[in-house]
């Protein structure tokens, strides 16, 4: 969608991070489709995963490796999730991290790796490997805005963003790259997601900053209703900076939580906006629950009907499917009367009927906006909730059934 | 969708049940949209109605009057749903209840409404108490097809089904109509569809054989994983069979049961045929799971995946999305390796990734059919289900999204 995302992508480097990209060939020739990041050593790591049972081969491998031994290179590949690939997937996973450890001179348990595009093929292993000398080659610090343009699949666009901030008297950077646009339900993870910062943090305090972080954004977005096979976010502290932050507590951590969540925030709404298809941004605010959890069944529900997504591709303030959505989203003793419905500061609904004062014009206005929050006051309780979605258009439509061919 | 329900109509009146069908001019001047069903004195009626919050004004005076009299009409109106509507959408269901009642000598109480079409609007009220004399006249036994297509508002073939069965040497017919093409995802009730017998059945034992049919049927279909605010199923026995069925056992009941589960099923499947947009039907098949919410809970999450709806729309084989869903539908302890995947009768995938003797060409020739029946086999239990839905089709967002212009 036609978005602030189009503008040239500038990000800062990370000290103790490295990216090379090159186009390895995997599923159109000249297409930069292989990333590599090398961690400088003493790089604490941070990972959620998808928790979709059928997670791909390299989840599997990235998340074993993980914990066995400090990462030092991070092998991301698109064209292929490797996902639905059994046991040769497997394989397919190690060899790729043996390529890049004889390569690099590590050992394979320090190589992360992950894989993102078509499910159930087989990973083109031999383009992978014969491209792995060259993506070394071209490892640099600056190398960040290239390797979000090679981690896209369908993304229309590269999404990345950077932050610095004081602590301690000292500036620490902290940059994110991502990439996603369909299959988009993160569920306790993300899309792929890798985020850098030069702090010094410990790995059980940079896991809660993590935690904290994508359970603020990259939780709270759907694009879809579907849960990736190989959804991935990682936090890395490369521990370059002065800075030490090795409590979960207090200013520093704070600090570094903010500017994390930040981060990711700016990422995963560019996950949004790039939605496949998308033509709108709609973030759904639901105020007035009995708690957290009853307010994200309503915002999702409401995110998720295919009936109020073709209404906002449309530009059609029908009112009625939200509520519709809302009635569905199966909470207990809810009363329909108390409820306010509003579409920007416009006020749709209320006593469970339009609200006397409601012109169709002034639905319409908000509509023909790309940017749209719909608020769902429930006035039972003091509890909130945020999501952000994308409207359903032909795109969508097209994009998913052509994808393979 | 192209497939037998283009073909005519036919429908075996119920002796008890006179139908009338006019053009009110709700919504566009030369549609048939408004029906009224005359049930004979001692006529039984079982109902079940939306649970959605958002229930409209018409199901709540439909069940309010169904309680608290024998109903002796039920009035249909397409067009304009009465939903959202607030007080005012109770008086005006009521005020149609009253034209009925006057014009036709009976008691406000004795009148159902229903109504379906466009959310949150305000119902011609004038136009249909206007038409209330026209449709009583029109009223007789043979209405039923005029009816079927009188309740129709996106759907695009009516929806009829009949059955004749004998029961202690006696014929009864049950004969049915329904209405629904989108919204669709019934919630322990239908959308509109009215079903009658001859026979003579009490009504707790009629609304126990309306429930056995309606869960293996109309709460099996879904379109688009959108419960209506509008849904309603009635059930009516008129007695003037020599028939009696008066125990909810034993071989008459069962006999009955059957016949309305099938009438119902054929209704079921008609909607998911005529869902919007939709080119396939898609049977969503889950055996071996540990008990049958498991099984259904992995059913509607592959049936209401966009992205394994606009593969069938596609014809494309991607049986990794199939896979995806069934990974994301939050089962227990699910062991990916044990699941097999079918497409028809070819086996896709098993042990984790595709089976070894899975061609392309094979899915490709599966896919390419009007029906297709997906089977998911868990083997972790012995229970099992099965739900229908349809493709997602651009049409399925034209639809939605021009709905209102």
């Amino acid at each position: 969608m036609d978005s602030g995302t189009h503008t040239l992508l500038v990000l800062d480097p990370v000290p103790g991070i490295r990216l090379g990209t090159t186009c390895a060939g995997i599923k159109q020739p000249d297409r930069r489709d292989l990333v590599v990041m090398e961690l400088c050593e003493a790089t604490q790591v941070a990972a959620v995963f998808t928790r979709n049972a059928f997670c791909a081969a390299p989840v599997i491998v990235a998340r074993e490796h993980w914990t066995q031994t400090p990462p030092q290179y991070l092998l991301i590949n698109t064209g292929n999730a490797n996902a639905g690939t059994g046991d040769q997937g497997m394989k397919d996973a190690l060899a790729c991290c043996d390529a890049v450890a004889q390569t690099a001179g590590c050992m394979r348990e320090a190589v992360l790796p992950f894989s993102t595009g078509v499910i159930s093929e087989s990973l083109q292993v031999k383009a992978i490997c014969d491209a792995v000398p060259r993506v070394l080659e071209a490892l640099n610090e600056n190398g960040w805005v290239d390797a979000a343009h090679g981690i896209l699949t369908t993304d229309t666009v590269p999404k990345g963003a950077s932050q610095k901030l004081e602590i301690d008297g000292h500036t620490i950077t902290v940059t994110g790259i991502a990439k996603g646009s369909g299959m988009i339900r993160p569920d306790m993870a993300t899309m792929l997601a890798y985020i850098a910062t030069d702090a010094r943090v410990p790995q059980n305090i940079l896991q809660a900053c993590l935690a904290h972080a994508v359970n603020k954004s990259f939780n709270r977005i759907t694009v879809d209703g579907d849960t990736s096979t190989n959804d991935a976010c990682l936090l890395m502290a490369t521990g370059q900076s002065p800075v030490i932050i090795d409590q979960a507590e207090g200013a520093a951590f704070t600090a570094l939580c903010t500017a994390v969540t930040d981060v990711c925030e700016r990422l995963a709404l560019a996950i949004v906006r790039d939605g496949e298809g998308a033509t709108k941004l709609i973030t759904v605010e639901v105020d007035g629950g009995c708690d957290e959890a009853e307010c994200l069944q309503v915002a999702y529900t409401i995110a998720h009907s295919p009936l109020v997504k073709t209404a906002f591709f449309a530009s059609d303030p029908n009112w009625g499917r939200i509520l519709a959505a809302v009635g569905r989203a199966g909470l207990v003793d809810l009363d329909v009367s108390a409820i306010e419905l509003y579409l920007g500061d416009v006020c749709l609904a209320r006593n469970g009927g339009r609200d006397p004062d409601y012109r169709e014009a002034l639905g319409q206005q908000v509509m023909n906006q790309n940017e749209i929050i719909v608020r769902v006051i429930l006035n039972r309780g003091d509890a909130a909730a945020r999501v952000w979605t994308c409207d359903l258009s032909y795109d969508y439509v097209r994009i998913n059934a052509e994808y393979r061919s």
